[in-house]
Parts: structure tokens; C-alpha cells; sequence
């Protein structure tokens, strides 16, 4: 088996999602995006890496399926529709990250390119490209006093069974699509709703209050505040956006009423 | 020290190479990327993998800079100017991660975005985006019976000095630019002359006669027909192109006249 042949599988498993304006796919030295006039595009870039992101012992298809998602939650944050992504696999075997790519196809985006090479652990980074129209993209600075604050589901789940896949949840595209031009702020919370929104508030340059915590059947509170990986979107605007209220943003140096103690790659050990 | 410090640290010394189109840089959940109208992107994404692609003991600062002339290099290739890169790097301590960031920073390209994370390996993941006229990319699949075959300059320099860095070539940016609407096919040869020329002929369905192999001072003439990462162009067109004229295409099945023993991830050992 060589490089060539599973560059080869890729290119044919995933021929079969297409997306017109990706104008060459998978096979030359660059991908080609034909853009439309009007929309800007947004990208992110996340790593996934064994027993940093994943367990060892998860299956791959899963793992596969929640990189993925991870990058399409930073699209539907900032209120975009994805329209590829650019897949780089590493890992010591070629089953495995096949079976990690059979995961990640699941999501039906079209993958205009990647790169595959041998690693002793298995590795990801996922690019996706999403568009919005030009101008209209959700950020995390536009927080403003007397904005509400407000998060698109439950929390904690995914620290409830120590971040564990499957299951793998579902990225909140449509809600961040139906949020442009409503939502003040909006971000995804990957690393707790506590460190989150501090960010959030950071950047916004205010306060937030934090009146209550919405936790997912089987998860504690700490779980609901500080746990992340639930793909649930946070964000600010005013009263009566759909999704959870959970507090509001005041005037103030930013700072929350909870302390920060969500995820952070280089204090924190364990599994994420 | 923290992701939240560490990224801080990068978003400081990347903000120095701005690119107006990047409308929204590090710091966000997405980097937002305005097109200017007819303008095709291209992108490129290649791992760079302690002890797969550079040796351990290689200093982190050239190992950085090797890292992102990879990708500058595929720009090249497509005769793309390139506008932003997304970079990502895990590894097992900071200090290292710094340094490989600062390696990187020499080619003054912008960063728009970019993932940390700890891991065992040093891995970095680098995404570059360029900019080419509409319909105006060079790609692998044109070559024709009757065109010449080029390449950019001597080859096996990489190969002679087992991989070590530095020093770091120096991507074709420049040149690749001049081949628009000039070379037929067009690509960088990154696994080696021989494995390339036949990708190049298989893109394009025509079969390649190679007369000569210009060896780099110091090289065999094995490493610069199987030797790779010299970040070299090779292309086909017209007699009288700028180059080193190395053979020409001729019409038949897929196949070169050397036999293709560049690198391959998954059926070699070594560095690379």
C-alpha cells in the first residue's frame, strides 16, 4: 500500500460530494476556489490528535466524524455556510485513517484537498472554508451592556462521559446562520462556557453575569460551566433571541462571575 | 504559560505582515478573508512531522521556515502569488513552538489563523492560500506531445545533505508568475524528480523522455533524480522557456523513461 493508492481512495470517496465553485479538487499541487462576488470567506484551522483530542481506544470513524464537526462549530459561529475543507491525516496505519476519513465523510462537505503522511500518533488538522455574506460575519467583540447572554443547548454532556465519542453532536449551522444580524456576539464554546465567555467579554471589552447554568442530562454544574466540547454555540444580543438565556453583559473591565476554569492545552492535562 | 499566553505571543509577532484582504485576523473563532473580484484562490495544506519530515535535532527556527516554503512552494507551482497562510503546531513545550513560529515569520507571509496544542512530536500543519488571475492556475494535466520538460534548477541538494536544515531553499515564487499563460503543466517537485515526472505525465496523459538530470553541486545523480524538498519547479511548454531543459513529452501511456523511486509516505523509511 503506498501514498499514491490511499491518495487515490480519498479521491474517490470523496468525488462524490461536489461543490461547483471548488473548480479542482484533490490530485494537483493547490485546490482552486472560484469565489462569488459578495461573500467573504471565513477559515479555521483545528487539530485533532490521539490521547490529546480523542481516546486511543475510540473508534477512528467516530474521531473522524468529531473533527470535523469541531471545524464546521467555528463556521456556524460566525454565521457562515461551509463550503470545503482541506484534510491533513497522519497515523501509523493506513486502516485507521481510512476508517477516520469514513468518519469524517459523514458530514457530506466537500474536501478539495489534504495531505496524509506516517506518524506514531493519529493526527488531524481540519481547514474549513465557509462563507457569509461580505460583512456580515458573526464575531466575538460586538458584545454590548444590556445585551443578554444566551447558549443554543445544555451543557456538559460531552465531560460527562469524559469526552468519549460517539456520540458525536451536531454543529449549530442553521442557528448561526439565523443569528446574523440578531446576535451582538457569538462564539462556540470548545473549551468551557467559563473560559469561553470570559473571552468573549474580553474581546467585546466587558463584563457578563452569569445568572444560570444549563446542564445536560448527567452532567454536574462544574461539568455544564467548565467542560466544553459540546458544540454549542454562546452568544449576546437582545431579549428574546432564541436559545437559553443564561445571563447579561454589563458595563465593567471584562471579567465574569465565574471563575475560568475550562480547557486550556498547555496548563491542563487529560483528554480533549 | 498558557494556550491563551501562547497564542497571545503569536498574535503579537504575527501582526507585524498584514494583508488588507485578511479582514479579521488570530484571535477569533474564524479568520475572515475578503476576495477582490476575479481572483481564483488556491491552497495548498502539508504536514510537517518531527523525525518524518525533519530530523529532531535540525534547530526549531529552520525547521519553521522550512515548514511554510513547502507550501509557498506548491503556490509557486499553480504561478499563484500567495495572500495568507493558517498555521499549526503542536508539540511537547513552548519554547520550541516559538521557535518554529519565528523560523516561519522570515518569509513575511500574513497569518490569518492557526490551531496550538500539545503533543509528543513537534507537528506543524501549514495551509497557505494564493491568489492566481480567473481561469489562469497552472496545473499538472496540460502537458502535450511536443513540449519540452523543464526544470528550475539542480536538483539533489536536499537528498546530498540527508534532509538536514538549513539551509531552507528559497520557493519559486517568482518564477512560477512568469509561466502564466507560458508553461503547459506545471508543478514542484517535492518526492522527487522521477516519482514527479510521472505524476506530471499521468495528470496529463502523455508519457515524458528525460535526456539529462542536472545534479546539484555535491549530489549523485540518483539524489537528484529520486531526491526531493529542493523546492524546485518542473514544467513543461514551448522550446526557448526560461530553465533547464531536461527532455520533452512525447505521446503514449503514462510513463517516464527513469523509474520512479522519489518518496512515498507510506512504502519508505526515513526523513524527509
Amino acid at each position: 500500500m503506498s501514498e499514491q493508492s490511499l491518495v487515490e481512495w480519498i479521491r474517490r470517496r470523496t468525488g462524490r460530494v461536489r461543490e461547483r465553485r471548488v473548480v479542482l479538487g484533490i490530485g494537483d499541487d493547490c485546490a482552486i476556489y472560484r469565489p462569488t462576488p459578495g461573500e467573504d470567506l471565513v477559515f479555521t484551522t483545528d487539530f485533532v490528535i490521539e490521547s490529546v483530542h480523542f481516546h486511543s481506544d475510540d473508534p477512528a470513524e467516530a474521531c473522524g466524524a468529531k473533527a470535523l464537526a469541531r471545524g464546521l462549530s467555528d463556521i456556524a459561529a460566525m454565521g457562515a455556510e461551509p463550503r470545503f475543507a482541506l484534510i491533513s491525516v497522519a497515523g501509523p496505519e493506513e486502516r485507521a485513517i481510512r476508517h477516520f476519513y469514513t468518519g469524517l465523510l459523514k458530514w457530506k462537505i466537500p474536501i478539495a484537498g489534504g495531505d496524509v503522511a506516517r506518524a506514531q500518533k493519529l493526527t488531524c488538522d481540519v481547514v474549513v472554508c465557509g462563507a457569509v455574506p461580505r460583512g456580515k460575519a458573526l464575531q466575538r467583540d460586538g458584545a454590548r451592556p444590556g445585551d443578554r447572554i444566551y447558549v443554543s443547548g445544555k451543557l456538559g454532556a460531552a465531560a460527562a462521559r469524559e469526552y468519549h465519542v460517539p456520540p458525536v453532536p451536531r454543529p449549530r449551522l442553521d442557528l448561526g446562520r439565523r443569528l446574523r444580524g440578531r446576535a451582538t456576539a457569538c462564539m462556540d464554546i470548545s473549551d468551557g462556557l467559563s473560559t469561553d465567555l470570559l473571552r468573549l467579554c474580553t474581546a467585546s471589552g466587558v463584563a457578563g453575569h452569569v445568572e444560570r447554568v444549563p446542564a445536560a442530562p448527567g452532567a454536574t454544574r462544574e461539568q455544564a460551566l467548565h467542560g466544553g466540547d459540546d458544540y454549542e454555540l454562546l452568544y449576546t444580543g437582545p431579549e428574546g433571541l432564541e436559545g437559553i438565556d443564561i445571563g447579561y453583559v454589563l458595563k465593567g473591565s471584562p471579567a465574569v462571575n465565574v471563575e475560568p476554569r475550562g480547557w486550556d492545552h498547555f496548563t491542563y492535562n487529560g483528554h480533549r
